[in-house]
């Protein structure tokens, strides 16, 4: 299972593909997701952490959205519930992880004969990856969940973090969290709560509680990210 | 065999085919399209029903541009030819079907676990598709293939139905039903027959015949949609 | 191993892996690429040859960039070091396959049950490859490979040949051939050499080798490529 921000088109999560066919043959890869916001791991992170629900027991989440790629970030890897997550220690993994419940961590210690500069997805995540769901032990250095990025971060995070193909715009709000009453202000407008998309009109804008649980900025039928100049980032705001 | 307006890059897809790597371990996922047009289950249909030719029999079509998600539109699984197809009851699925010659339709009875009010593709759809990838007899109620939506759609739909990384646009005209001799007014401009893209010069615009069986209006080496201001649903005339 | 111009999200890639699956089941399809350089088989031919690094022996690469399709350009299949190569003779095998040592050539002379005009990505080189992976033997005429058009390309082509989803610009620069003391001169800028993005600051604009051996124009979390105005096929020049 990939996340990543490397995009589909392009020649990485190609390349990432064959390093984990190459080491993994038996397993199966599903690109999960390749347009997770780049260079912004704390969103990402939030998105990661909403997308776990559907997924059954014994998956390995590789992770990248790595701009610290290169400097002495740590590569880790998390073993919680009965997933186990490969990535940066740069927040990316923690939200997902911690929302298992008991995790245990490791400062990835396996060193690959060759390690570029700007690609460790491809040369280090990559094949621990793979060895991790090859059922191989992967050398690392035990390391306290509190002393990891992300460890702090709040349950909820006020902020869009993933416009999609259609322009909807998901929050790092846990929609659980809050009642059908509230409205949000954004650019001006009350946007109200609707069950769904077909209680609205062509062109209305409404929050509803998404697929994964986010509270989400939609529009039927159209782009609510581009009426409401919403992008990752953009933060959400309840109407007085 | 998916087909959706999902967008390949983001969540959508990678969670159902997370459900269908579960419930169907043994069968191989092809995603066939990602970016059929969003919202226009028309236009979807026709284009679908183009793609059929190359595949080998007993394909399960997961076909999910679904606009009324959440609404009381009924779930479909058709049987039609050898292959099976699963999706809404919007049209979608229609003339794919209708083009394989006799077909069975049977309205879905079996509930999932869990049901989200916006993503049927992954809680209803995917699962049933898996089912009966795995030859699984799933619950359904007979429907009359005349009940259903799409059913009264002409053969031909005179518009633009899809348009190409390159810009080519296509249409839902079979292009069988064409002679050379026609020539298309778009935009005020004559768009003549021809038989491949070398035959004209680089920008030249034209229509042939495309490797699916429709009518196609192309530039060469350059994008018609942009030249032209073609896009989903933009209706195609013939010069006096 | 597909490496095509098809995009990711449309109907192409999808009908070439329905072929690839019918007819080499037991053969895994990894998509490459599919964003090179459309139309451009020399930009794109730069980038596959630095591509091959990762992979392991003994692999079908089925590569499509094809403006010429339905014209009389020949059909290739090479074999170079363990690789197999199927794709046109427009020069978009030959850096790939000449970096892999001696190499055989064949014009294919196999011919499909049926041709489309425009699409021999499904109906022609999807079969071949699959047949090799196979170990299928399929007719051919042997070629020397000085007949075969780009067989005088030099080593470095001194353009940009790709642009990536984070807007940074590949160059067809092999990036062992130049010293860390190199400075370009892009649109009256000039880029020095960084070894990598954790060394600027945010939006700080550099030159490194990426992680396919090329030299690469890059901007710490923002594009390069906007901001110099870059494209595939921009020409390239040191400064002073």
């Amino acid at each position: 299972m990939t996340f990543t921000d490397f995009g589909r088109e392009g020649p990485y999560l190609g390349q990432m593909e064959a390093v984990l066919a190459h080491r993994a043959p038996r397993s199966r890869v599903i690109h999960l997701q390749s347009d997770a916001p780049a260079f912004r791991p704390r969103a990402a992170a939030y998105l990661l952490q909403a997308l776990l629900a559907p997924f059954p027991s014994g998956c390995v989440f590789l992770c990248v959205v790595d701009p610290g790629v290169g400097t002495p970030r740590r590569p880790l890897m998390l073993h919680a519930g009965t997933h186990w997550f490969v990535g940066p220690d740069n927040g990316l993994l923690l939200p997902a992880a911690r929302r298992l419940g008991a995790m245990e961590a490791w400062v990835i210690r396996w060193e690959p004969p060759f390690l570029s500069q700007s690609f460790h997805g491809r040369d280090l995540f990559a094949p621990v990856a793979a060895m991790l769901a090859n059922g191989e032990v992967v050398p690392g250095d035990p390391v306290q969940p509190d002393a990891l990025q992300g460890w702090d971060w709040p349950t909820a995070l006020w902020e869009v973090v993933y416009v999609d193909v259609y322009g909807n715009a998901m929050t790092g709000i846990p929609a659980d969290s809050l009642s059908d009453a509230v409205v949000f202000n954004l650019a001006g407008r009350h946007i109200p709560y609707r069950r769904v998309f077909g209680e609205v009109g062509p062109g209305g804008l409404f929050w509803y509680r998404n697929s994964i649980g986010l509270v989400e900025i939609a529009m039927n039928q159209g782009s609510a990210a581009q009426r409401l100049g919403l992008g990752v980032g953009s933060p959400i705001e309840c109407a007085e």
